[in-house]
């Protein structure tokens, strides 16, 4: 088992209505890779520059994320974003972004890195997550994440890389917009037939969906009563949802199998719920294996109903 | 089993993005009463006007609704609703309302709805509805639904109509605006300290929540890819949901049981599902059990996931 997530490596500074961080370790690598390292090994794929020390590499190296191929950029500065949450924590404010030594990222990419079975390419520049694809060969389940910003302003890069990956996640409104189909069914229907054999549609509070082949399977958030910090939420999710698939592909299991998808849904979900309920990090490190477990015991709980009841 | 549904009935112009229809049978009292007699023996409790004829009246009791209680107003017009959906369907924009003959409208109650175990007070005036709890005494229990409309215009009245009921169904945003918090699940436990023990938040496309004493239980929307009109689905929901454990208490259960409650959730989505693949009430009035039960089915499915998968 390995999967080489590709992406940000992140300083985020962030205000929601239960307080306001400066400069935590952020990045949509680095949210994907601590959630995935519960289930396979993860290898993180990115640029920092001299502001990124032992402190932030020991934050993925405790989770046992392979950091050899993050590139550090001697005098340079890591991605800088700042953002802030209304009382709606399901958008974003977003009040400053400094690629740093993002905007001249060429990824080297190590034999390691590119033999890995299993691919993220995290929310960056299409062209980039084309050529990171193209490069990993080896991957037989590709997952790309993206947002409204790629689909505004680089369509047809976006649309080619889409067409080169297994699976493809953005939230609900982003696949509306991106195929100009207002009913998120045939929305993600059109989306697929862009490339991708497996389309899930984030919704924030409301959970997330997820169409594979001519398969459905919908799931509701967790419901939490703190949510202190929505950001990398999403990435969360991927993590939790891609290491699941990974860990089912190294026991010989297809990743396209509908039911270890929607387990993988499930993982993605609960891994998630811990990622927000505290500022950056700050959970998801800290979190066991056996909390996954309960979370996801209770989450079942929540969610069931019988096909058929004894009474009606 | 016996439940009274006190509501509109009304004539519903509506035009959606997928077509056109004037005057269609619709209102509260009629949605909720279609639903429920999938389940349950229902009375249905409201003012109807000359316009009001045979047409519309079979449509009540070929699903078997009983509508001795509906008040034939001599000269009098029926309710009517005129709005339209944009491609977000999950909002109504409302482009004229008379009320007719309900301005004036004082329910008389027959002693048969006085005597119903289960109390439905569809979305009316606050204290119309207080008037009718009041009078119903033998409900074991009672489900009440509103709107924005009565948050912000007479919410006094609400909160006393609301600290008089079992279950309260409302919007999640309803939830929010009523107790003035941000976060979901506090709001349904501020509106539980209001006096209802069960509270179902409706989340549109997005499904529905359940909160009962300390209880939780959450299901997506069951994906459709034609929505043709989503005008009463929260009132059918309502209906299946409140059917079902009506059905539940006549076989002896107690409707607060928190098994049965998740099994309503699921009836509830399911029926609201139907409502909105056609106008008005095309598609309930022409709904069988057998239907009813199959797409049950297809929704546990789309649901379905372990609490403890063999490989992780």
């Amino acid at each position: 088992m390995a999967l080489t997530a590709v992406g940000s490596i992140a300083f985020d500074s962030v205000r929601t209505p239960f307080g306001e961080r400066e400069r935590m370790l952020g990045g949509s690598a680095v949210h994907f890779s601590l959630a995935a390292s519960f289930f396979t090994d993860v290898r993180v794929v990115g640029p920092v520059g001299d502001d990124f020390g032992p402190d932030e590499l020991s934050v993925l190296e405790s989770r046992g994320v392979i950091t050899d191929d993050i590139e550090r950029v001697e005098g340079g500065r890591t991605f800088f974003w700042r953002g802030h949450y209304e009382y709606d924590m399901n958008v974003a404010h977003t009040d400053d972004t400094q690629l740093n030594v993002f905007a001249e990222f060429d990824p080297k990419l190590s034999g390691a890195a590119r033999q890995a079975q299993m691919l993220f390419l995290g929310n960056i520049q299409p062209e980039l997550q084309r050529n990171v694809r193209d490069r990993c060969r080896e991957a037989e389940f590709a997952g790309l994440d993206s947002m409204n910003l790629w689909i505004d302003t680089a369509r047809d890069s976006l649309v080619s890389a889409i067409a080169d990956v297994d699976c493809l996640l953005l939230n609900d409104a982003e696949i509306r917009e991106l195929t100009g189909e207002a009913n998120l069914a045939r929305a993600a229907r059109a989306a697929m037939r862009m490339g991708p054999k497996v389309v899930v549609a984030k919704r924030g509070e409301y959970g997330a969906a997820l169409f594979s082949g001519d398969e459905f399977f919908a799931i509701p958030g967790f419901m939490l009563e703190d949510v202190r910090d929505p950001t990398g939420a999403g990435d969360t999710f991927a993590g939790g949802f891609l290491g699941y698939l990974d860990s089912r592909r190294g026991a010989g299991e297809s990743p396209f199998d509908h039911e270890a998808l929607r387990q993988a849904m499930a993982y993605g979900s609960v891994l998630a719920s811990f990622n927000v309920e505290d500022f950056g990090t700050d959970r998801v490190r800290s979190l066991t294996r056996e909390e996954i477990g309960h979370r996801l015991s209770e989450f079942r709980r929540f969610t069931h109903f019988d096909a058929e009841p004894s009474r009606t």
